[in-house]
């Protein structure tokens, strides 16, 4: 069993972060890598928001809210009540001590670092050892198509709680956007033990990563093996709108649909529950195991099946 | 006695906002225009933010702090301790609450408003019917000259918490701001009742204003009679560094070295108490009135004295 070498783990937000915290508590940090989707990045009341990259830090911080799934533990929100009682946007909630990382995050971004710099400041004061990267430092922006017309994520997600029915996606900016460099080296980088796309949504967190000029054929050509864990658990997403934008693209709600998403890309796949048909001709190969993940155990168990699935 | 008019405040922070909020107590709403300072003002962590402005409309909203003397009542500061263990710049306070009035007027500078329009839609959000306007538009910073160099105000005040010893003042870019027209219009309004230079700061608070062009000349001008009050208490300020900023110019601690600073604007100067050689040949009329603001009666109290004296 090859048990050296590093790991790099793609990650969205509140899902994947479990996972990536499962992996940054079973592995040394210098061996993990997390690279985290932007295409939920946006500018709202002058302030940089990286909401996949925040859940990421949150969880690998200690700071994640395990109750609400989203945000810090222990958040307040003062600042929320008082732009609402000054007629303020009040559509996207923001914490009292979230509001920190926006606004140093948005200071160092004016001062001219780079996404990646600011991220790794942050991680840095916040005490995270693991490395933690945004997909790339040139903005892209996740838009749906919807029956109430095209719209930014964030205005789907928060402001319209995906109420829309939607019709496609785009990833703005995204083909003219440099992936982060160690997404490109994935295609020849003999130091990897795995790639892990961690359990978030295939077409909202992960396909803005593929949409990269190049990172889809360099995670197809990676040498190392690349396993995928199922959003899905119990035939329903543990959170968020992946069943819903499933069944609005014409999906089966299924391990199979996400099997077929990431045809020729995974080795392997981790799902909760096998499905008739799920093993394909030229498919990933499929490991059942639990994962649903409420405990801090329960993710340091599927990260490290994942690790063994690797091997 | 002429009862009928506007009264025009001039007004820097906490303490010329007492009696700001004194004269809104006792005049209809239509009565009282409130211009305020803004050579305080600063971009702070990408923010725009304006200390007097803020000070007099958090006194006139009802929601100023009567303990700590600034910023507003019930505030919590969640948003500062997440920003200091982020290693973000953590010396200019900045509450939960009072935050949003800041990321609400940034916003609304960054749409295009004008700090004119940005301020009305602040104070008419928080229910304020006086009109409060800053004293212009265009940027204007007092910085200090000390022994340690020269300083931006909110470096020196806030800071250096006004160690440094001062050697001279300069309020950056006032000679190209314009005035607001209510400052212009002094020396021919014909409809007011008085103008009052509230018990602020002469030197910080009240010259950046004077110092914008034509604004000496108009208040010298000025039909109504100009009353001031001294911001000296028993012989030192409330609050804040007057006293020794006063001392540092070469200046007497007195309410004759106010008198004589505002030679030939002022009509009225009211004093907590008579010195010797306070009345000059020339110089303003004397009244003497208990100026010390504690509670809100001393505040209307003086707001009256102030109208009475105008009269």
């Amino acid at each position: 069993m090859r048990r050296t070498g590093r790991v790099l783990a793609i990650s969205g937000g509140v899902g994947g972060a479990k996972l990536a915290l499962g992996l940054a508590r079973v592995l040394p940090p210098e061996a993990l890598d997390i690279v985290v989707n932007t295409g939920d990045d946006f500018r709202h009341l002058g302030l940089a928001i990286s909401p996949d990259l925040d859940s990421v830090l949150y969880a690998l911080a200690g700071l994640a809210d395990g109750e609400r799934g989203w945000g810090r533990a222990g958040e307040t929100w003062q600042f929320m009540a008082a732009l609402r009682a000054l007629g303020g946007e009040d559509w996207f909630a923001l914490g009292d001590l979230d509001l920190a990382t926006h606004v140093e995050r948005t200071r160092r971004l004016a001062a001219g670092e780079t996404l990646t710099q600011a991220t790794a400041a942050l991680a840095q004061a916040l005490g995270v050892q693991v490395r933690l990267l945004p997909m790339s430092d040139d903005p892209v922006a996740t838009v749906v198509d919807t029956d109430e017309g095209r719209l930014a994520f964030q205005h789907y997600f928060v402001r319209r709680r995906c109420e829309p029915r939607l019709t496609g996606l785009h990833f703005e900016g995204a083909q003219h956007a440099r992936p982060a460099p160690e997404l490109l080296a994935l295609g020849q980088d003999a130091s990897l033990r795995a790639v892990v796309l961690c359990p978030s949504n295939p077409w909202l967190s992960v396909d803005p990563l593929l949409a990269l000029p190049g990172v889809r054929a360099a995670l197809a050509a990676c040498p190392a093996p690349v396993v995928a864990v199922s959003p899905l658990v119990a035939g329903k997403a543990v959170k968020g709108p992946t069943a819903k934008l499933m069944a609005e693209l014409g999906l089966q709600v299924s391990h199979r649909s996400i099997a077929q998403h990431y045809a020729g890309l995974v080795d392997v796949l981790l799902v909760d529950a096998d499905e008739p048909g799920l093993a394909m001709p030229g498919g990933p190969r499929i490991v059942v195991v639990p994962t649903l993940m409420n405990t801090l155990d329960d993710r340091e168990r599927l990260a490290q099946a994942v690790l063994e699935a690797a091997s």
